[in-house]
């Protein structure tokens, strides 16, 4: 952010400044709470692991008394695991092309993403899997705190620029996201685009309806229901085509184990010989089903909160409105009250969650996510539509006999006796939870870490002025001295690493449950209010590149996963598609003439019946349209495939009837890398786009070693080893940390 | 059959009459509308066109007059079809594993029914797709009435006395039954077999329900509704299962056109390079929409037929019940008058169906028989479960209001002011209409069709006695005598033919659907009468044995299609299961005392909402359960497509490294075929058992040619050729065909 903004330099010097001195993945170490020696120990060990391994390691000092612990993978080993990736895709039947080499081939990652997925798993993945085995904030290595990729600037702000400018993204720009977040992080950009474009039709619709038509129009209510429908399976459908687009198709089969995943015990695989971890189905089954009472526990927790508050809330204004007028605070007392207590109830219930979560023992990280997922779900519907639920299905149409039985005795003389719940206040609930909901999630998820962060740096930097000299004095050795400076040349990365080892970590699957939420708002109650769609609209275009922004600027880079999907929100989005069905009938028969009049069970329910069943017919028949229809994609798959076996065969043949025209037919290789292979007819007829469209506007650090980069990364090793720097600076760094605490500053967390 | 039941000679003497000759296919040519020169001309045509393909023909006179025409496929040309299908199922991703050879390599079939599939793909295809483009009863081969496989006499018995004589099939049963049939009619055995298991549960529940509970019991209607969807659910993952045992997963890929098919435009696959026929896919389902029509038309004229008579007989019984007691024929009126008209009615809209789904023109004949099935589905639907919709949601509980409203008004004086339908009428008509249609159905199935067939031999065999002698005499040449005496030891193989040529084409989508309508009676009516799955299961027993009796003796060898699945009546089963849970719960409530008492309309729309709910939630949970279980085939099927992957990749690897391990590790071949080969490591794991064992006991004919069929198919070809054998046949059965009709026989059509 900072970069993005101030001094704007002319465009050589910017590129100047944003040189990534080769850094591939970084550590950040801190030993804060624990003795210099068993700092010095672990680091010790943590150096020779990553140096055991083959990768090279440099350090610098963190904020505070941490380390910084920058890693670079040596090209060869790096197109080596790219190249031993690619073979593993094709192994599991993800890319029907062979990769052609052998055990040593290295190549170059078509894609930032591609390279970063391999650092990530060499660092990450364990000893046995073929990695570092270094997992922040788990076992070991406890006191990792941040492991990441630097972000790379550059094509961030590039990119930016493109998603400001553009209106509409196309399918350049999300393969442009991928390539430098992975397939994951592009996933969302996509949906959240497709979404948009969809809300177009019920935005023009209801605009319409809300200069033309009566509130609560019944064509309106199978306008939403409708497009909600289409929308999720046209969706399902989408995905499948970008998954074959970026070659992702079926990627969960490859995923390896979680580090926290424990098994029972090892089994061999009998076809393939592989050894497996097994964990009884049946056990995590057990455990899986502890989510009912969890369900049951969080909606009862979250419903009694917001129960009292909604009651207490609904009562102050309608009931006593007029006698407490003039007392404000007493007006929004129950706002602040479920302000400052919602919190905590669900920072409580998402910790259970994880627990939960983490105790069903997920052998994949997919499927550890995908439990998360759930649960979180249940937490946001409760908290985001059962206020509306409440007002809209109970308070309203049978307040008027509900409120006499709660209140209390002695209100009652204040209380009028023909006390009656106005209709329209569902629609100013609806209008305020939904709409100006929009907003305040924009406020409170892009500016107010936005401020925040530069609050603390702002006082980082007071304090670093402050106590600069009197510690610079403290320093032993006139070379620990040199290491606590930064060098000019490199002082901008370090700066930029250390912002980002202390930002939060990025999770997509947050800001995807917030597009479900908006989803089910306008599903559940969009007929309510028929201008909903049109606010969602505008908001989505702010919230896509708002989410961008706080993605390259506020958040760490996340690692490049890869998957096929938006994940298990679909689900919950197909959930939201069914629920809003009934709920638009059933506002529909409750609010038929603007207000509630004359409500008969019966006819509610017959009602609700109906639209369940209509409600499955379209589903059916809009899936039947779509399977018939087909996908484009899907087709020149299957034909892509069919013709690569063709070539095999052909050649085969060939061979089989005494010819010899080999490997050219038979091994297929990235067009870019293939050197002497004529373009083959596929290729030619541009099914293969998406890495040749990418490589012009994204680079890949592809050539090895740049001067610069190897002044950075030697200079100082022949001064001294990385892993007596780094001694030397814990060293440096817990006796500042010490004379802080000695001078009386309480604040040692301030990082 | 009567080959089976009459002279139980020695097992040798047997063998040595069912001596097959080779024939692979036979087709029956019906020149009776026709004149004698147009006949031999169109003869002539067939038989050039099926030597100019290089398949051998033999001319026999069938009955009346007819010519059953004998195909052999040369040994190579067959091996080679058997290559090319193997071949395209590779290229098509059905199988991993590559056929080894070129394109004149010849191989020998696993099964029958694999042989008989290339025989029937070579003599049915159209010339474009590689056959000699022999349709029966449509287009240039309009008066080819049949076209058939002749039955594996020997191998049929052993395997009706096999499923005879167990209790419980098991899956090498069902390879037995796969490898003579098809995958297409071992599902349905498989289905069948998987569901009579099934039906164990409810069956033991439901006697026990019978003898301690009251009728109507909620537990029991839980246990019914949660068994129909554990079922389906079920059956969906072991057909899944069977599929990848059985190689035909995703089978429909490969489906070739139908010959009715017509397109509107030819266009170029620009990978594949394939020239493919293109109709457009909007036409074809606005064509679709006709569906809806016709379903509406369908069922309102069926019902009203249903429904008339169903009145009749309600008020003439219950009624009028006492009054008319003497007078029978009145009583049983009505069931006559549906008997009568109902099949007519049937008919009708059938044939309405098959024009309507002709319409449609799908490109494919799966596409095409789902089409049929759905349409077919809605008429069992509504002749099936109509009378006793009627009879448990409208006459029984709403009947004492609804009766008087429909009476004429002169019958209002002899039905008595207190008219009050019974409760136990509805036991009594899901009685009737589910147990006793069940043995209806045996009788009619099996005991009417074997009595027709003994009847018309028996006729026929008088009459050519009768007519025999004076026939003889008008011969006019001594040769054309001996064409139309059977040589003795072709007497039994011909007679069988001739039997089987006249036989009905065996569908087993009607004992499927049959299947069907019986699960339907369960999940919907079950709670009624709870031995009704016992009495399922006992039929079912019988159904299999019969229907296995009825295929091989009854029909003619069905061509063996493959497919991946029961088809589209999985959807059916699903749809009943869905409407299962909502009757078993409206019936629950409407009779909570064994009758009606007290029906409020919102307590059952309630009921009925609620049930539903519940049935969404099960089904969801139950595949989440199964989900989570997953398959083993699945899993085994994915290891081995990787372990090939990986030793291609392997051989790969070392090629590159210089040594030369070539051809050996990256052709995989059927064990059976790869002469020189070790077996692979998947194959001593017994990851392929399927072929190996079918082959111990179901024997491909693979070594070419016998001295007897030698004689068979040659003696007769040194005197004079096929084409000229066919005429003089044509001319002497025209000419006993003009002398029958000249001796005033007007049975002209008895055949």
């Amino acid at each position: 952010m900072q970069l993005l903004t101030r001094r704007p330099t002319s465009n050589l010097a910017e590129k100047e400044k944003d040189e990534d001195f080769e850094v591939d993945w970084v550590l950040l170490y801190d030993f804060q709470d624990i003795e210099v020696h068993h700092a010095t120990d672990e680091y010790h060990t943590l150096i020779r692991d990553i140096e055991a391994f083959g990768l090279e390691a440099e350090v610098r000092h963190g904020y505070g008394t941490t380390l910084l612990i920058l890693i670079r993978i040596p090209r060869n080993k790096l197109g080596n695991e790219v190249y031993r990736s690619r073979v593993k895709d094709w192994l599991f039947g993800i890319v029907q092309v062979r990769p052609l080499g052998d055990s040593s081939t290295v190549i170059d990652a078509a894609t930032p993403s591609e390279e970063i997925r391999s650092v990530f798993h060499l660092v990450t993945w364990t000893k046995e899997q073929g990695g570092v085995g270094i997992t922040a904030n788990f076992g070991q290595w406890n006191r990792i705190t941040a492991s990441f990729a630097p972000h790379a600037w550059t094509a961030n702000k590039k990119l930016l620029k493109t998603l400001s400018a553009k209106i509409i993204l196309e399918t350049d720009d999300l393969d442009q996201i991928k390539a430098l977040f992975g397939e994951k992080v592009a996933f969302y950009y996509a949906f959240i685009q497709a979404y948009s474009l969809f809300l177009i039709a019920p935005a023009s619709c209801g605009t319409l309806f809300w200069l033309f038509s009566k509130p609560y129009s019944m064509a309106f209510g199978v306008v939403i229901c409708v497009w909600s429908i289409t929308f999720v399976e046209w969706w399902k459908r989408q995905e499948l085509e970008l998954s074959i687009r970026w070659n992702v198709k079926g990627v969960d089969a490859l995923k390896v184990n979680r580090v926290q995943y424990t098994w029972e015990k090892e089994e061999m695989d009998p076809i393939t010989g592989e050894v497996k971890k097994i964990f009884s189905t049946r056990k995590r089954l057990a455990r899986q089903l502890l989510f009912l009472p969890f369900a049951a526990f969080a909606g009862l927790a979250l419903s009694s909160v917001l129960v009292v508050t909604f009651l207490i809330e609904a009562m102050v204004s309608d009931v006593y409105g007029d006698a407490l007028a003039s007392y404000w605070a007493v007006k929004y007392l129950p706002t602040i009250l479920l302000a400052v207590s919602l919190p905590y109830v669900t920072d409580f219930l998402t910790d259970l969650a994880s627990k939960l979560s983490e105790h069903e023992n997920h052998r994949t990280n997919d499927e550890f996510e995908l439990a998360q997922v759930q649960k979180s779900f249940v937490l946001n519907f409760v908290t985001s539509f059962l206020p509306l639920i409440l007002t809209a299905y109970i308070y309203v149409p049978w307040g008027s006999r509900l409120v006499p039985y709660l209140m209390p005795d002695s209100w009652k003389l204040v209380a009028a006796k023909d006390f009656r719940v106005d209709a329209h206040r569902l629609q100013e609930e609806v209008i305020s939870l939904s709409m100006a909901g929009q907003v305040m999630n924009c406020v409170e998820e892009f500016v107010v870490p936005w401020v925040k962060r530069h609050l603390k740096e702002a006082y980082r930097r007071y304090k670093d002025t402050r106590q600069g000299s009197s510690l610079h004095q403290r320093m032993t050795s006139e070379f620990t001295k040199t290491l606590l400076v930064d060098a000019p040349q490199e002082a901008r990365l370090l700066s930029r690493l250390r912002t980002e080892a202390i930002a939060s970590v990025y999770d997509v699957n947050e800001d995807i449950m917030q597009m479900t939420v908006q989803f089910g708002y306008l599903a559940m109650f969009g007929v309510v209010y028929p201008l909903m769609p049109l606010g969602f609209l505008l908001n989505n275009w702010v919230e896509l590149r708002g989410d961008f922004f706080k993605l390259i600027s506020e958040s760490q880079r996340p690692p490049p996963i890869r998957c096929d999907s938006i994940g298990p929100c679909i689900s919950a989005l197909e959930f939201l598609t069914w629920l809003g069905s009934l709920s638009t009938a059933a506002l529909l028969y409750l609010y038929r003439n603007g207000e509630i009049t004359n409500i008969r069970l019966s006819r509610l329910l017959l009602t609700v019946f109906i639209a369940e069943q209509v409600y499955l017919a379209t589903k059916l028949s809009i899936r039947f349209v779509f399977d018939k229809i087909g996908s484009e994609a899907v087709r020149r798959e299957e034909a892509t495939r069919r013709l690569i076996r063709k070539r095999y065969l052909e050649t085969f043949s060939e061979e089989a009837a005494g010819t010899s025209v080999r490997q050219n037919a038979f091994t297929y290789t990235n067009p870019r890398r293939s050197a002497p292979g004529t373009p083959t007819e596929a290729e030619k007829k541009g099914y293969m786009p998406v890495i040749a469209e990418v490589e012009e506007t994204v680079d890949v650090r592809s050539e090895y070693k740049t001067e610069k980069a190897e002044r950075f990364w030697n200079a100082r090793k022949e001064i001294m080893g990385t892993a007596e720097a780094g001694v030397r600076l814990i060293v440096a760094l817990k006796g500042m940390q010490k004379s802080r605490i000695g001078d009386g500053g309480d604040k040692s967390k301030w990082i």
